[in-house]
């Protein structure tokens, strides 16, 4: 077999961008080799194009075991993509990847880093592709679906094979061991050190997110020597269909068996995931998603090492701010990007009844959310800005939980559709606040559950501290992704730092300006804390990845 | 409180250890700060009569929550302990020792290595109290206790703490973050990383190995800022009571709540294990032990992450050698230390039916039962030498199983009483060798599970390729903490690290000196590889720890 992507030519090319991902993740200062900008990638309209190539045709990917072509993904937008995948045979197909395992393992640690750099640049010079595929399945309106669909995915799955990279190499590959036996001659041996493979590992991907989500967990398991099938979500195939095409491209010119990376798409109601997570060749399963399902894959999945992030509820303790109009308008963003339909983005604002105290004098809890509505309002006046902000609602399920929303409390701000002239066919909607008082009849059991997409709750509470309770039971009772604080005292910044440190969540602090609670960066944040119940694992530290291979010894004597 | 130990002595105390052990654990060589040698500890009969002078007594420890005593101990030498321990209430004990966990984390991960460094510490100046604790717990004889319980346990303890430290410090406590946004103000954030722990870790102690098995997980625990509860086999609880004690020693000491650490020992037949594994507090479990109990934790205690090492089935693989006697020298040892009674003890011993090469020509199957049997009588034919090397049987399970084997196939070698002069009650016995025929009907039920004691089965192959095929099957379904392999061919020593890859199996090769397949050394070898039914964790690598801890991110505008 020809090899044009030999390890030496991989580690001309990717040797640096590794070591400077290493470097970035020590040191957590800001760092990507993936600009965000589309003006920073010039195949606009071939990405396009290429895109608009895609519809209404059958999507190759030579696999082995395919019993049949399945997909109905229709777009947000309005548009059937009419892409069909080819369905595939497990009892054929998950030998095929097992089989492909052994040459993948003997390539090693760096090797196979390269490899998936190699398969990342590949992605991200089709970004513009990448972002209409994402847009269209998604939801997400263009520039988010670009910059999360593209880079940052990007980002994010380099981050996952710097941090396996690094944790294969820090047992070296061989060692002399000499041990000191008194007058007597020591005990010499030699050994080795290798990283093995767990086995297969299953991805499944989710309908919002389906590269940023995707691409940890696809990464990590295929740098640490895995084969990985990925199930992509049936409404959100493409983008993940074009990431295993370009996987299996890398793969094969890099003189390995593309079977290393395969596709699984179901057909209609199947419940593909479930039977794939039980198969005894399945070792690892990564899955964004539900409760219900990943709690069912954490309890049944039992021979394999189960990654999940699933429903959390989001808290924004509102204690007081030196910069009011900041905060505000920093709040209106974060509940708007992509109709709220972020595992991150805020669900309670907690406002003591009383009123907080701004720079603006003190402000009655009635005046907080009346200016958080405004400033919603201000930023969504203007359809066409605010169809580039909202995208449009992913599926129907969100659309009825709004129009339910109205039901659970007094509605402080209303949400009204917004016509997307490019695409009239979209649902889009504002975000509608919900104003409750923590201490009315029944009113936890509207605020306190995952209520997914444009819905927010602005909770009167007794005071600070019983935001701080509040905020520590929500942790603890239903998880979550962030927790946002705003406050002047020191005193309660420590102890909203004491409740995140007891229930384990990710805390952002006085955030006015330009950085958003719901937006983390690769290399520097962690994405979820994998210590409440909203995830089991953080995207990514060293425990995201260091179960995802075993270290075999061999030892003979010197 | 007045403070003895200052992160200051600390610091000037064990600074170096740590950094010695990282080193020591990247680069694997030989290392160790505890020297092995009864004779390198001056205070033998202090040792021997601090031993004498718990006898008998309750053993104090000033916990919450303590409603009783309990402890019914008896030494497999046949003395009765007659030591007493606090029972507690879980229900005061748990609250306690989380209340006990903020200023524990609030220490950091340096201060909390070097409490750890400095626990052991205290434990190795004892070491001559704990051999005798140990010995007289578990049967092993005094060498054994001494150095196995002793220094090795104490170097997979620091271990567990060098990982952890090292896994905690990865990501900078501190960073800024500056993001470049063109021609506009960059983005600018202040962001900490602390790690915080899950909560309570529970170590189900184990009866022959209650520090070697017991020391990895306690340590890894608490050294990432986790309270640990120590839940010692009742019949060998006295080692880890006095580990728990030295721990609340230094701990108070330090500055910490000694309700960090806790002991909780069981009533006769009150199944504690089960009912604290099940406690929400309890979010790590260490477990040695039955695959029946590991099993049950895995599958119940949902709430925790668990570290299970359970029973195998360990395989030699005997194709041929170019030191005939060293190689039968070396497997009788193997057999006979402790009785056989670790679980890296080889089992089963696969040799082809037609016979090996070896340096004194090809030897038949029954020619080299006949001489490892030889091997095996020469080395315990004196009783004092031989009760030195076996111990004494732990429990009378492991009396009637050696009973039973006879009835197993051929007895090739059979089992003798032996007297130990010192101590007549011993029930000591050297190993039974049974020889069988893979190919006899129901074989396979024989030898294909664990049979944990002085029992091993030489088992005919039709070649060395069904060896490897029997080795292949054996660690897949049965699981393996060691396999060992006799080859002069250099592609059967590829094929058997193939088959070990694959199973993800630790392989020792054509061991003929004074190293042993049944022991490993912290910082150089894995023990159990986490990767096949016997274990699920490793010791000690980046897995086992890095689970054990959270890092919660607080970011602000800089």
């Amino acid at each position: 077999m020809s090899v044009d992507l030999s390890p030496t030519v991989l580690a001309e090319r990717h040797r640096g961008t590794l070591d400077q991902a290493l470097e970035a993740a020590r040191t957590r200062a800001f760092w990507s080799p993936h600009p965000e900008h589309p003006k920073a990638y010039p195949e606009a309209e071939a990405g396009h194009a290429a895109f608009q190539a895609l519809l209404g045709h059958r999507f190759p990917l030579d696999q082995p075991g395919t019993d049949g072509w399945t997909g109905s993904e229709r777009s947000p937008y309005g548009i059937d993509l009419g892409v069909e995948y080819p369905h595939a045979d497990p009892d054929a197909l998950l030998p095929a990847m097992r089989a492909a395992m052994p040459r993948w393992r003997e390539a090693g640690p760096l090797t196979r880093a390269l490899v998936c750099v190699e398969i990342l640049a590949r992605i991200n010079a089709r970004t513009h592709e990448f972002a209409h595929a994402v847009m269209h399945t998604t939801g997400q309106a263009f520039t988010m679906a670009f910059q999360a669909g593209g880079p940052h995915a990007q980002d994010r799955g380099l981050e996952a094979v710097a941090y396996a990279f690094a944790e294969q190499t820090r047992t070296p590959p061989e060692a002399e061991w000499t041990k000191p036996q008194g007058k007597r001659e020591p005990l010499e041996l030699r050994k080795t050190f290798t990283p093995v493979p767990r086995g297969i590992g299953l991805v499944v991907g989710c309908n919002t997110f389906p590269t940023w989500n995707g691409y940890p967990g696809l990464f990590a398991s295929l740098a640490t020597g895995n084969a990985v099938l990925v199930k992509p979500h049936p409404r959100a195939v493409l983008p993940l269909a074009l990431t295993v095409a370009a996987a299996r491209e890398v793969l094969a010119e890099a003189g390995f068996p593309p079977d290393l990376v395969c596709l699984a798409v179901e057909r209609p109601g199947e419940g593909l995931a479930k039977v794939l997570a039980l198969r005894p060749e399945v070792r690892l399963i990564d899955y964004t998603g539900s409760t219900a399902f990943g709690d069912w894959l954490e309890q049944n999945a039992r021979q394999a090492q189960v990654f999940t992030e699933k429903a959390g509820v989001n808290t924004v303790v509102i204690d007081s701010t030196d910069d009011y109009r900041g905060m505000l308008a920093n709040l209106a963003f974060s509940l708007s990007l992509y109709s709220g339909q972020m595992c991150t983005t805020p669900q309670n604002l907690l406002i003591p009844r009383e009123g907080i105290g701004t720079d603006q004098g003190k402000r009655a809890f009635t005046e907080v959310v009346a200016d958080l509505a405004a400033a919603v309002e201000g930023l969504l006046g203007e359809d066409a800005r605010a169809a580039a902000l909202l995208g449009a609602l992913v599926n129907p399920d969100v659309k009825a939980r709004l129009e339910a929303a109205a039901e659970l409390g007094e509605v402080a701000l209303a949400s009204r559709a917004v016509t997307n002239p490019e695409f009239p066919e979209a649902v889009v909607r504002t975000p509608a606040l919900i104003a409750l008082d923590s201490a009315a009849p029944d009113a936890g059991s509207a605020f306190l559950s995952e209520c997914f997409g444009p819905v927010s709750f602005a909770v009167a509470v007794d005071s600070t501290e019983a935001a701080l309770e509040l905020l520590r039971h929500t942790v603890r009772e239903k998880g979550a992704m962030t927790v946002s604080g705003y406050t002047t005292s020191p005193e309660v910044e420590r102890r909203l730092e004491e409740v995140c440190f007891e229930e384990c969540a990710q805390l952002s602090l006085n955030l006015t300006g330009g950085v958003f609670v719901n937006q983390t960066a690769a290399f520097s944040d962690f994405h979820g804390s994998g210590g409440n119940p909203a995830a089991n694992a953080a995207l990514c530290d060293a425990a995201f990845v260091a179960s995802r291979f075993r270290t075999v010894e061999v030892r003979r004597p010197a």
